[in-house]
């Protein structure tokens, strides 16, 4: 899966990846009061404008970006309602071509590993017929249980050719707390990351692994360290933007032919036409404005600006 | 919510919890052909399958367990069939009076975290109205993205007298790659635990803090160790039976008073009419065989066989 990822970075040139993460305060009132109207002023009400938002946004960056990653949290917020609307902007997300990234942080003992393996990247049979939960192409790990919590989906990504990637270092303030805490003489997160690395070996595709790497933007001195010891993880890249991660600090992340990383971009796409920058979609163009924010964010990367 | 954890396992004498973790496996004939009849041979027939099995058994143990676990993963498994079974699990024991710990082991960034904490033990409001994702009386929380991971689950707490059990040391084999890795001259889980305790002064209840902690049956030692270190965190423990937790390590978890912990029975308890020790229960007598287990578990942690 992993190759399939590069080379979707290749044709776009855009090492980047749409973060669908919808709030109803990102929402146009055109879309709410609509959905409202249609299924209610409820959790279905504000599913539906999730997914007619989340569409919109598709609509206009398919073709620009290779990948999207549907923050599981927002939609599991909404309950039921909240994960029909996230189950169906995956599969419409995979329909458009896109690359799909469960942004879901599981993570447990071994066979419980399994089950969520199985909901959101594989497959489970019953009777004669195979199913399948969610088939994202890709679902992020956390890392906390050991090598038993991680194996089961490392199992799946080899049946299925799926991705993961592992939380290495977060991006959020206190991600320091437990992971920088010095064990022989290194950080935490150095250890774990020796470990993706090690697990990778397991899933090789092309010269990358499907076993992947979280590492926030906002520690670029962090994620130059764990570039190095993780050369065939590709690394999923969050807190640009939005968390304080600057566009300059994204090259440590990148090997030196441009590939290596992807960097995930939320609010600033998917929000863009409430940012002051982008003035001419106030009205609630979403999916012009995400387009707008996308080669913005390709020309900035490219140092072009 | 700790205070009314605490009042029903006076009230019933047992301070256990009953893992709902269903697997086709561990399900009757007579319930899965029914359910395949009903809902098809497919993900919804299941989770139909799933949810029959779990009324039985929790019509034949409600008043004599406090508490129930069920274990998302098994259900997230199905997809959303799967996961509105959860939803109709958690609603139907807390009418039986039974408290409900999530097992999710969500965490996250702090805003997206929100997202977990309302969906899963607050609400949410649209328009004028207030609504409930799936509405658990307790939640299981993975530490790794440090304090701003976690409080916002304690705000959502504070707000809505819920209650959250923090990983500190899981139970599977490789718990310890990390969390037994030493930092300032302990090992990562003390570490941790102490901050639960931290993080438990914000949200007391009584005696002990709505904030709790997970602590593997199979460690015993570490149990004891981590039973000073928390004072006011009630513990979880899993791992008891199937995973290689003994009757006689439990007593490190608990006080004097015997209070302190809950322990986690699952399989021994929902497939024991699968067991040899209850051959009376061999045609999938599913609820008997769940209830009179519960009495044997009782009986043995008493030390009375």
């Amino acid at each position: 899966m992993i190759s399939r990822l590069v080379d979707r970075i290749v044709d776009t040139g855009a090492p980047i990846v749409v973060g669908l993460d919808p709030k109803l305060s990102f929402i146009p009132d055109r879309i709410k009061d609509k959905a409202f109207e249609e299924k209610g002023v409820s959790l279905e009400g504000a599913a539906e404008a999730f997914w007619q938002y989340n569409k919109e946004i598709i609509d206009s960056i398919y073709d620009i970006v290779p990948a999207v990653k549907p923050q599981i949290a927002m939609y599991e917020e909404l309950g039921i309602p909240g994960l029909i609307t996230f189950k169906k902007t995956v599969e419409y997300c995979k329909e458009k071509g896109l690359i799909v990234i469960g942004d879901i942080k599981r993570g447990d003992i071994g066979s419980t590993s399994e089950s969520y393996a199985v909901g959101h990247l594989g497959s489970i049979k019953i009777g004669e017929e195979t199913f399948r939960g969610f088939d994202e192409d890709f679902a992020t790990v956390n890392p906390y249980l050991g090598s038993d919590g991680v194996k089961p989906f490392i199992s799946v990504c080899n049946r299925e050719d799926k991705g993961i990637f592992v939380l290495v270092k977060t991006s959020n303030p206190s991600s320091g707390e437990f992971q920088d805490r010095i064990i022989d003489g290194r950080p935490l997160y150095e250890h774990v990351g020796e470990q993706v690395e090690k697990w990778g070996l397991e899933s090789m595709d092309g010269s990358y692994s499907n076993v992947g790497a979280v590492v926030g933007a906002t520690y670029p001195e962090m994620g130059k360290v764990l570039r190095e010891i993780m050369p065939h993880a590709y690394i999923l890249v969050p807190g640009y933007g939005a968390q304080g991660g600057k566009g300059k600090d994204l090259v440590h992340f990148f090997n030196k032919d441009g590939l290596g990383a992807i960097v995930n971009s939320s609010r600033g796409i998917i929000a863009a036409w409430q940012n002051e920058n982008y003035k001419q979609f106030a009205d609630g163009q979403v999916g012009d404005a995400a387009r707008a924010a996308v080669f913005r964010y390709e020309k900035r990367h490219c140092g072009c600006t």
